[in-house]
């Protein structure tokens, strides 16, 4: 019996939900923790006990990713907005040659303008003429193989679309945006030179972006960035250039344990990751009279469902009816409006077949 | 009683002791803030009751401050690590006359190498070769009528040295790095143009930064950065520029109140700091053949007392019969070892009432 049963039914794209029995650890460590005998807001980040902390997740994330030694793992501040700067500010200054960049929606479109600042981009392929409802084949997508870079957001948030495969070339570095997927499913991440992802959809609490990183991309960084925008200089400090967010890195390392221990690895958490996703696109399929899934089809996302009803005012009513049933976070992005469902890590199968009986009640009563 | 006693004895240096009441109400807000109903790990940052934590917070700093209404309050991420570059990237960029910095301890020197990596500096004080053991007079200090800003540090958290006074030229920009005092005690903050603090020393865990901004001081800001560390956008998005340390911001929120309502005010706060500090200064003047000061008297910190003791040896016999005895976090900077004692607003008096005893007794065993 949950804590809290709202907290198993919260959809919400961000901050996201957080399994119940690493809500329930955080809850202890506030009092004490177990190890340590102190708050865990009260822990200096320079004792050894946070330094086998971030070692461990560490592990872990290594573990789960299954990467090669050649990689670090950095756990940074700022969130993927920072990375949005960081990456240019270490590969694109001064180049020549543009970056390729894939504007799928509204979170790659965010790091446009950012890296724009820093150096030539060049689009190298734009959904926004089709709203951003489906994302590109391999005919459309024709990659410069001297570019410095290729950026892509694995997963778009807003819109509810997914890449189900690596894009790109072997001879261009692959730098990825996977906040909204990180850790959901396994990967070929040993093909991505650099992935980065804040914590707060699957794997914490806003306040930590993880960032993967092969040591052979930054041979030619520059000295000259301030130190917390260094990728070199937060990997020469294990993470601890200055003082971290302890608290949330913590709560990232119990959501680790969670996935290795409880869950069992990567394939068994895309594996219901899976089925609960399947689930609510078949009630989207089963009843598209009434539910309109926004995405297409082979671009659909695992992580979020967006879809709309027949007019706003319906939709309106659908997240008051769904909150005073114990549904939350069901409203679209303020970008585009409509409805999401946000299906990450820790929000359980229970909770969507609920969602689900919710949704046929609610077409029954508004058809 | 409280939850955990080990918590009222943690002397830590930071992240620091957070006051007893305020962690029982974020071990509440872990399962289900009051108010939502929901783990304040799930709730999202554009959500209306997120919108008023900013806003309550934002006011009850104006309020305990005493701001004028023409200063901005603003949350960032990045820890006084990232002001250290924020600042002179807004202020000292194309200058051709230097900004006066004082170097008086360990962190105001790790301000200097990100000034200058952006622009002139002017060092217009420096301990180093008093060894970081007293503060400069007011004889000893030329302040530049041209210089873009003075910055100094009011509190050198490692060597234990506090301002007991405003410094610098009312016609050049004041900017301090209040860490490690924020809050601790009325002051003419309306003479300073900005102000910053990361919160893990009296206000909050570590993960979110204080800045509070006069607004006239950004007239001539460049608007060619990123916007994350642009501060004329985080004022325009009311610190909700991308996704905020949410869960950082409602702990600093809590303690704001606590401030407020359980302690009255930043005068009162004084007042108790003051006590706690006078009764461990009186301890080492009293023991001063066994306890050894560090700072010189007139420039004692109210928040951080660091001594010595004869020999390192009993240095780590201290420190290890403390942590026996339940005090925690009493292991001097590893910069300069020795002992220090971090008096944060959390830290009731009868902690330092114990820890006096304990020294008392230490001593008797020892000398």
């Amino acid at each position: 019996m949950p804590n809290n049963p709202l907290n198993s039914l919260n959809f919400s794209g961000g901050p996201g939900v957080l399994p119940e029995s690493v809500l329930q650890q955080v809850q202890e460590a506030i009092r004490a923790v177990p190890e340590v005998g102190l708050s865990i807001l009260g822990i200096s980040h320079r004792s050894d006990w946070f330094a086998a902390v971030v070692a461990e997740l560490e592990a872990n994330i290594r573990s789960l990713m299954n990467l090669p030694a050649d990689y670090h793992v950095l756990f940074l501040q700022g969130g993927a907005t920072q990375q949005f700067s960081m990456l240019p500010m270490t590969l694109l200054a001064g180049q020549a040659t543009p970056a390729d960049y894939l504007h799928t929606g509204y979170w790659s479109g965010k790091a446009l303008p950012e890296a724009r600042r820093v150096g030539p981009v060049r689009i190298a392929w734009s959904g926004q003429p089709g709203g951003f409802r489906h994302l590109p084949d391999d005919a459309e997508l024709d990659f410069q193989a001297d570019a410095p870079y290729l950026h892509y957001v694995s997963n778009e948030t807003v819109e509810g679309l997914q890449f189900h495969r690596v894009l790109g070339r072997d001879d261009v570095p692959r730098i990825c945006d996977m906040s909204s997927d990180f850790l959901s499913a396994p990967g070929d991440f040993e093909r991505f030179s650099l992935i980065y992802a804040h914590a707060q959809k699957n794997i914490g609490p806003a306040g930590v972006t993880v960032v993967v990183v092969k040591d052979a991309l930054l041979k030619d960084a520059p000295d000259t960035l301030p130190g917390f925008l260094d990728y070199r200089a937060q990997i020469a400090a294990h993470s601890i250039y200055n003082t971290p967010p302890v608290f949330a890195i913590y709560v990232v390392l119990l959501v680790s344990r969670w996935l290795r221990d409880e869950i069992g690895g990567l394939a068994a958490m895309d594996q219901r990751n899976t089925e609960k996703s399947r689930l609510l696109y078949q009630a989207l399929d089963d009843n598209n009279d009434f539910y309109l899934g926004r995405a297409a089809g082979k671009d659909r996302s695992k992580m979020n469902v967006a879809f709309n009803l027949p007019n706003p005012e319906l939709e309106q009513e659908f997240i008051a009816a769904a909150l005073a049933a114990g549904f939350s976070g069901l409203a679209g992005h303020r970008s585009i409006g409509g409805i999401r469902a946000s299906l990450y890590n820790g929000l359980q199968l229970a909770a969507v077949e609920k969602l689900v009986d919710f949704m046929d009640q609610f077409k029954s009563r508004n058809r």
